[in-house]
């Protein structure tokens, strides 16, 4: 009993003496406090609190991630974790039974799901600064974002075995016309329906406006098999999903 | 509009030739595939979908992520990321008004949780020997399992404030001697009460059986502003939390 709790005792003296300047071993990830040599480890944990939802909301990232976050982005770890869930999704898909009715449906998200914004973040601190409406809607008129590959890929895949393609985004109904030209230019094709936030939809949080879509969805008839996304508003609420897919964004939050 | 896509695309080229060893990129994570030299990068990528629920049922660990598993159990890692997710728990704990009928409560699943069952997992390959009840319940017998120490920290906070303490925990009713007897030893105390499997919840899957306990809460009167669990049965299903806090556990899944 002794041997078990020791060692669990030495390895949290050396995890506090090398990571935290001074001894309490709980402190606030609120606040941009400074972790010395280790912000890569404060970083990462920062990171998978974020994709777990442990976070709650967040406007931008901590300042002493900015690095840990570009890295992460423009490196190999951002396309592997978007390949996995990518490949998580197939398989789920693949085990899908489709009807004859035309009723099975997957539904993604746009932004960082199946478009990236990468080259407007990366010319914006890699979600350091905070939001700017007004230069990300100049970059989504000039319908500039490229696919992010292992979602493109995945979105041929459910196409071709016969799920209804739904795209629920935030974005606005007056970007339709720059949303639609990214699509193609990006390389997707042939979705049922194109959902933007009309006039009535304008002021409610992503996570009321996506649901209560989706229940138009549901309503309609549809069986909502598996969504992408990569905020939880995308994906939590009501009339969810089968199964949710959720892919990685370390760069901003959405409530 | 070229320089962004080509720019990805530069991206993709160098990820697929020194990742992957053919150039399909979309491959199911099924299966013990090879990743070569980037088994850390695979390992990593498998491991984010399983804290974000993406992976959906697994048995047993992918063999080429022992080393990789058990780097992270036992280095700074998973010490960093259980602090993470116990701070912000801790941030939202703070911000619940307190009411003074005593109905406040804070649910805290029990195994990798409040208590840390690494010893055993080190001895059984962390994670990649399937599930062995026999010598896992000869385990729990000797509570011997030491306080993760985030969580032993959190929940003396939690205490302090006033909310009602209730472990909710798959462990069966036989056990509830020995598991007593090891949250004590580990330094848990003061608990309103301790739920382990009844008879009558034999053979349940652990979302339905803590979903029915916590509802059980509920119709007492108790509000459940959080719950602490390491498993996403531990906090979906209904009758959830206001806020659940996800901690890390790669080792193993519980549907």
């Amino acid at each position: 009993m002794a041997s078990s709790h020791l060692l669990f005792l030495i390895l949290l003296s050396v995890f506090i003496s090398t990571t935290f300047s001074s001894p309490s071993l709980i402190r606030l990830p609120t606040g941009h406090r400074k972790f010395g040599l280790n912000d890569d480890l404060y970083c990462d944990s920062w990171r998978l609190s974020v994709e777990t939802n442990n976070a709650g909301e967040w406007s931008t990232i901590p300042s002493q991630c900015q690095v840990f976050v570009q890295n992460y982005m423009t490196g190999q770890r951002y396309l592997s974790d978007s390949v996995i869930v990518a490949n998580y999704s197939f398989a789920y898909a693949s085990s899908v039974e489709i009807a004859t009715d035309g009723k099975d449906a997957w539904v993604f998200d746009i932004d960082e799901t199946l478009l990236s914004n990468l080259p407007y973040y990366a010319r914006h601190g890699f979600g350091s600064e905070p939001f700017d409406e007004e230069s990300f809607d100049e970059w989504v008129d000039l319908a500039d974002a490229p696919a992010l590959p292992a979602s493109l890929n995945l979105y041929n895949q459910v196409k071709e075995m016969g799920f209804k393609i739904f795209l629920l985004t935030g974005r606005s109904e007056d970007q339709r016309n720059a949303t639609i030209k990214n699509l193609l230019f990006a390389g997707y094709s042939d979705w049922e329906r194109l959902i933007l936030r009309g006039t009535s939809d304008q002021g409610k949080l992503a996570i009321v406006y996506k649901s209560e879509k989706r229940s138009e969805l549901v309503n309609e008839g549809y069986r909502i098999r598996g969504s992408s996304g990569d905020q939880w508003s995308d994906l939590l609420g009501f009339a969810v999903a089968e199964r949710s897919f959720k892919l990685p964004n370390p760069m901003y939050f959405i409530a």
